[in-house]
């Protein structure tokens, strides 16, 4: 079901779309290195779409914006207006009005209905939009759209990312495209970043919002930087038809399947691009009684500062895992816990057993390790996908603004 | 009621106990750099005692022995021995085995009940006590005992710590001091560190209890460094009762408050030399609804990495603040919240104002922060005191072990 091994880290067009991205001074216009900052995906014509976004109770006016357009015209939607430099929130009426006047030029420019156009925006809280770049930046972005310019997309939404992020999956006489960007601010409740995901599949509204929020469960709510849930959040895709394929409930487990392996795909991307990471760390709780459970204690030892500290350290230091399983606010059994680095058993029930030190450093000490941890309670399972702590975090985020 | 005014950061003895803290060789047998490592708190004759303890749910052996202990013989306790290099802690029945023993022969040596004595550990999780240095060590930390042994003892429970931490208070004929040590792995529920205070007033075991809790909640419970919870996290109280002042009822209040100013000053004295910290913050959630969500506001706001890290660089950031605030798990009405760092707003209405951005950012980079949220939704309000997240943190952390 889930095909991960058919996904491609690059980008394939996808009929009935075109995108663009560029730079159109919204860096400069404060003051940074001029970089791609503006992009642009748009489709031939109507579209299905669906959205997932941040659960953070302070909401960007984007989230806000696309949220009601989305509801009010979930089976017409048109394009996707993406600038970087500012996340405008914090930005009260002014920038709600701002988003909107945003979607109303892009619609102008690509003649299509000012309520067919989603906008998102990532950078700065508590900045306006500079409206007059934003202006002259669209007519721009419009006129650089091309059927494979989903890179050109991915880099223009890229703010600490090292890496655009991209993920193509083609079967079944369909295509799935994604982009995304994130890199810090990201925390297991939510798709803490942005992705636009566009297919050539002809889906339902209501049938692409299932597939998607089932996709978002398995990958973006799966993974871990730091804890921390942006205000921006968002991930959008939108479904042209154009590959003339029909998805009903009949196909909709393989879509689905598809869908989520190349969400997973986007989303694994975004932990090993994450801020200053230096490891790659699959964190696998087994024998919970739930799989909600055995998530929440995988997110508890993902955000624990002293197990991020250690891996960075390469110092298998299990002991803070233990710590953090313990402090997860899930009721445990201590003398039924088993911990594993790859193969290595270093804990049986609840006790330190003999293990090699050595060898259970050289793991730790891994580009990429995985750690598992039994409760020993039941039957159910989670996975997380999360990175260590590095003195580059600290570098990138004291001085974010400057 | 809060007597913080008269807290001295200094030792001093109190009427009934002696104590000892001194290098018996727990750190060498580690291959650490030797220093004070092992502290004997004993009274001359049978004390109340009441403990609060980690809420972790995996727990060290003396946590769970000193638990047991208390509950069978709470008003008639004579000592408590404290070790670090080891935590003691996923060590199973050995764990247990080896407190109760350490408990025992510090009985004997000092003429007591074995059932008289508590027992505390700090250090590596997953190591067993190296039984024949404590042995030996007891005998030399019982001739060491003396009345004003109380900075030794505070230097002896140091491991992370740069600066050992005491407080005292004397007042309406009673003195209290107390002595913590925890550098790092502080969270904000439960104690996160180990704390030992002395009284020589005369209360019962259940008043005393009482006090401490109340106490716990008002300054340990408002702390955080890095939202990590250890497993060896316990305060402990006795109270000798030679001043010959009785505190009954009618002397609660005042007691309470005396013992939780004591328990203030050691807990800021923990933010104040936590783990590579540069900055001391104090934030006061206000218009809540209830004290515990402007607690969680708080603590949610005091774990964010993106907000320690902000305030590490001296960037005011206050985005993130929003952003900590939003992912509290607190209904929120974002266009009521207003922020200040110090007296300068910055937001109102949930909107950011144009405020002094170079006077921003220089209120960020002081040594003393205090940033206030007001919610706008009622009358309730917490303060939580934490720090910032610097390079010195991850390497202490990355490396700790080593």
């Amino acid at each position: 079901m889930l095909r991960l091994e058919r996904v491609r880290r690059t980008a394939r067009s996808v009929k009935g779309f075109r995108t663009s991205g560029l730079d159109v001074g919204l860096r400069a216009h404060f003051g940074k290195q001029p970089a791609p900052d503006f992009a642009l995906i748009a489709a031939d014509g109507p579209c299905t779409a669906a959205g997932v976004f941040t659960t953070n109770q302070v909401k960007a006016a984007p989230v806000i914006f696309d949220a009601a357009q989305l509801s009010a015209n979930f089976d017409h939607m048109r394009a996707v207006l993406i600038n970087t430099a500012t996340a405008n929130a914090c930005t009260g009426e002014e920038g709600l009005r701002n988003a909107e006047q945003s979607a109303a030029w892009t619609a102008q420019a690509l003649g299509c209905a000012a309520d067919e156009v989603l906008v998102m925006s990532t950078g700065v809280i508590g900045v306006q939009l500079p409206m007059t770049v934003i202006e002259a930046g669209i007519p721009v972005a419009v006129e650089a759209l091309r059927p494979d310019g989903w890179k050109d997309a991915a880099r223009a939404i890229m703010t600490t990312d090292t890496q655009p992020k991209l993920a193509n999956i083609e079967t079944d006489g369909i295509s799935i495209t994604g982009i995304a960007k994130g890199a810090g601010m990201i925390a297991p409740s939510m798709a803490t970043m942005l992705s636009v995901i566009a297919t050539d599949a002809a889906i339902s509204a209501e049938l692409l919002q299932r597939a998607l929020s089932e996709a978002v469960e398995r990958s973006f709510n799966c993974i871990v930087v730091d804890g921390d849930m942006s205000t921006n959040d968002t991930v959008l895709v939108l479904a042209s038809g154009a590959s003339g394929i029909e998805i009903g409930e009949a196909e909709y487990e393989r879509f689905t399947g598809c869908l989520a392996a190349v969400c997973i795909s986007l989303a694994q991307g975004i932990v090993k691009d994450a801020e200053g990471a230096t490891r790659f760390i699959t964190l696998q709780i087994v024998g919970a009684r739930t799989a909600q459970e055995a998530k929440q204690i995988g997110n508890t030892i993902a955000v624990s500062p002293l197990v991020k500290t250690a891996f960075y350290g390469g110092d298998a230091n299990w002991g803070r895992i233990m710590m953090a399983a313990g402090r997860a606010g899930v009721p445990l059994d201590q003398t039924k816990l088993s911990l594993w680095f790859d193969d290595l058993q270093l804990v049986a029930d609840g006790t330190a057993l003999a293990y090699d030190e050595a060898r259970a450093n050289a793991i730790a000490a891994q580009p990429e390790v995985c750690v598992r941890l039994d409760l020993g309670l039941g039957s159910q399972e989670a996975t997380i996908w999360t990175c260590d702590l590095s003195h580059d975090y600290v570098d990138i985020n004291g001085h974010y603004r400057t």
